[in-house]
């Protein structure tokens, strides 16, 4: 955690300062991976299947690859083209669901259009699945039995970061903006869980503004560019920001972007207590947790403890 | 439907009939019924499972068999002694689990306490799951695929009775006091697919009646006699009272009791457009919509189309 940007002199707020805890988190990983191979355990091993050719999924892949390599884990990549039929996607998830030496499997969304989504994911062993994804993860973390589910790493990070600025949430009252199930919707059970008084809010719902300015956390997850604005936050909230959009920036010179969260940060940082940047927030948060369950599914496959982040 | 009560000047709510509705969709599950078992299916067969000889346990069971057999069901019970194990308990629903007259099972809770609940509640098949309760069909209900669900059934009456008053529910605010994963947390996930502003309080939330005042509909689910007042309710509110408090009622004579809701009835009735009596109201939808995931599971397993309710 460091103190309000210089760049700004209105920003009171602490910037979460994601890259840190990510890194504390990937050093807890490698050092938990070792005690692991040295009770006896194997190697944490992480599959990752990519169908097709996009450039975004591809830095992903590549990115995950690199970090579980880079912990000493057992790292597999199945690249498939395009073409490739959903009979034979189900065919490898089935062989890594067998293969002893995995103990996580993740494949990129989004499939090509031609693949089920839903079925290749029910495919996967509900034990290996890292990304939390399968309705019987959705459903352990739903009843509070997260100590048997593995949890979608984006709001499973948020949560850290959350903890790690208020300590104990309980009686909180949470905003959650964006009900996916990839992060809204996972989100709202875990703060639930903390004890939180959660309210999921989304495109429907009626005066945004309103429900924000009560809540002493925000977690935007919409994927709309800057749609949170100073006003609408409760001095000292702490504000969490998924969202990453990249927006035109003629600022910097024709053609060029740059990238921004849901929040209107300059704003928000004015009033709130802390806040994630985008980047360096929430992302690099994910990779990190999808380490840490990767070593928690191993340390179940091995029947050792698991260590807790 | 029927209008404010004589009986209480003040009353100027829309007393939402359940047992009224709970007949509706009870002659609809014996038409659709007459109709799975005419195109070639076979009845919907429930089974139900109690172990020990808890009194109220005993009076639900009952109630259900009752109501499958009236409804030609197929209707089974297995009625254990308390010193059951829980291998035996495993033993039975397996059984149930191969048995194709068999749609729906239906382990009474609370199990006793040398068994695992989860681990019986996991055993049962998720199609025959017609109390909701397996992580797959919960999981299923969260990720929005509820027509591969089966879901709990006091918060699907629940929406049932809200839609009924209400029609369309997009952004209207919810309030869901309560969290348990029977009602509280089922009934959060309905009403965010109804595209509901939906906020879960419990008992570590701070001004609930701050919070009550703000919702377009309220589900009372903690188990408190009366404890949500009149004052607590916006003008014009739906007020679902899922609560069952039996309080004493000297003025009825001495060691009588009467059965409250969660919610101060009259003082609510006065404030609410529309409000659940107890009883009366939320619980004979409960066994009604028993009987249609019953059917439910029926029709999925004889691959004919399944009704709506």
């Amino acid at each position: 955690m460091t103190h309000g940007q210089s760049s700004s002199a209105e920003a009171k707020a602490t910037v979460i300062d994601g890259k840190a805890v990510a890194a504390e988190i990937i050093a807890k990983v490698a050092v938990e991976t070792g005690r692991l191979i040295a009770a006896g355990g194997v190697a944490p091993g992480l599959a990752v299947v990519l169908v097709g050719d996009d450039a975004a999924s591809q830095v992903y892949v590549g990115a995950k690859g690199r970090k579980a390599t880079e912990l000493g884990f057992h790292s597999v990549q199945h690249t498939l083209p395009l073409s490739t039929s959903e009979a034979e996607v189900l065919a490898i998830v089935g062989e890594l669901n067998r293969d002893p030496a995995i103990h996580g499997i993740l494949v990129q969304l989004p499939l090509p259009r031609h693949i089920d989504t839903t079925k290749v994911i029910e495919a996967i062993d509900p034990a290996k699945d890292v990304d939390g994804f399968h309705p019987i993860n959705v459903g352990r973390l739903a009843i509070g039995e997260r100590d048997r589910a593995l949890v979608s790493c984006t709001p499973a990070g948020c949560l850290l970061l959350i903890q790690r600025v208020l300590g104990d949430l309980a009686g909180k009252n949470a905003l959650v903006i964006g009900r996916s199930n990839i992060v809204g919707k996972p989100m709202a059970q875990l703060l639930l869980q903390e004890s939180c008084t959660v309210t999921v809010a989304h495109s429907r719902s009626r005066d945004l503004p309103g429900l924000a300015r009560q809540a002493d956390i925000i977690v935007a997850a919409v994927g709309r560019p800057e749609m949170v604005r100073g006003d609408w936050i409760k001095p000292g909230a702490v504000i969490i920001d998924v969202g990453m959009n990249r927006i035109p920036a003629p600022e910097r010179g024709q053609g060029k972007t740059r990238l921004v969260g849901d929040v209107a940060y300059a704003e928000a940082a004015a009033v709130a207590s802390a806040i994630t940047p985008v980047p360096g927030g929430v992302g690099p948060m994910t990779i990190a947790m999808l380490m840490a369950n990767t070593l928690t599914a191993a340390c179940r496959a091995a029947g050792k403890p698991e260590p807790t982040f």
